[in-house]
């Protein structure tokens, strides 16, 4: 297996995704509350780019959930923010959540062209590692970032996922990721960039909620041909 | 003093360059070459990012000298690849020098919006942190890649120069720099993604020249205005 870490969002141009693996890390807040929707109960999610195509999918079928934030903050009209906390503790019974965010959502149709997608964030770390094992492939690790910049909490997430692979190889990014995650105290993350930005909020329970590590059994895979992502079943 | 490092060329768009100091780093090869043709007696350099232009400029100024390749390999019809050991030792007594290389050349017409640009390598180090201490100025670090990607030999140049400056702040891509830096030692680069490129092309002796640490006092710094390059001249 090999397992390479692309560390900037901007770079996924330049790898050869297909036949691989692609993780989707974004740690604040995206992977996390999808995890945690889905875990929930909502059975889907459909993610998207922007704001006016999320609505117009509601029009079309008012079942739908919309979901999303553009920095940071909760989009007006929308049924949720990008917070796990929202989902934390419910119990849905189905339904389909539409999701647009300023990163994560971006990463994740950026990885279309690779062989499967997978969302990761701290809470699922331990499982997503399990099911990549099990699936044998290459690996890449793709950090959503913060705005098109690279992202230390979503590096230390990539990192700490590629310490749990049998990598016969680590490309580079793998080797930089790997040496973030061995040297960064996990409570440091809360101090990222990102992590400020949501301290500056008085998010700190969504810090805490998602700096929480292996916490769940979960394994988010989205579907490049139909566009909706929910948890993998049988493993 | 602030201090960042864009660990991706395609991260510069998403930096604010403004009022500070870029210094482009491409160890292997261009930084570390322009370097040394300068050392050796040229009086100055140009970078382009295409073959074409290089020769039209040639053919104005039939003085002028072309240097650079594609894919570690010298252009047709130039006068020298980008190797310094073209130029190790040499003694020329002026004369300009215009450079295309995949990497390195796009990297510093990138940092084009920035206060000032300086061009740096394992060589130059010790002597080009010594110029950005004395200009005071916030410094953007940007390791040029290989091919758009994350390059480990430019982060951890990048990663050195970090520790060497009295930061009051060090970015998210400064801390996974340093971190490069300070756990990885320096024969290693020789087999990173680019360094096995070169040793299959068996070009030992370039990445032992090019690994050589703090030998020269040489700054090369790019006039944005000009376009040139030259040696800084008083310090």
């Amino acid at each position: 297996m090999r397992v390479e870490v692309i560390l900037s969002p901007g770079e996924v141009e330049h790898h050869d995704l297909a036949g691989r693996v692609c993780v989707i890390i974004d740690v604040f807040r995206f992977t996390t509350t999808v995890l945690t929707a889905l875990e929930a109960g909502l059975e889907r999610f459909y993610p998207v780019e922007e704001v006016e195509e999320a609505f117009r999918l509601k029009q079309a079928n008012p079942t739908l959930l919309l979901a999303g934030e553009r920095n940071a903050l909760k989009v007006p009209g929308f049924d949720f923010g990008n917070s796990p906390l929202e989902h934390a503790g419910k119990s849905y019974s189905g339904g389909g959540l539409v999701f647009t965010t300023t990163n994560g959502t971006r990463a994740v149709r950026a990885a279309q062209g690779a062989g499967e997608v997978v969302l990761a964030c701290l809470r699922s770390a331990p499982a997503v590692a399990a099911y990549l094992r099990e699936r044998g492939r290459d690996v890449v690790l793709l950090p959503a970032g913060l705005e098109g910049k690279f992202s230390l909490e979503d590096t230390w997430c990539a990192g700490c996922l590629a310490s749990l692979l049998p990598a016969e190889e680590y490309g580079d990014g793998a080797k930089a990721a790997l040496l973030v995650y061995e040297h960064t105290p996990r409570e440091e993350l809360a101090h990222s960039a990102h992590g400020r930005r949501l301290q500056a909020l008085g998010l700190w329970e969504d810090l805490r909620f998602c700096l929480e590590y292996g916490v769940s059994p979960g394994v988010v895979v989205w579907d490049k041909d139909t566009g909706w992502g929910a948890l993998a079943r049988e493993r």
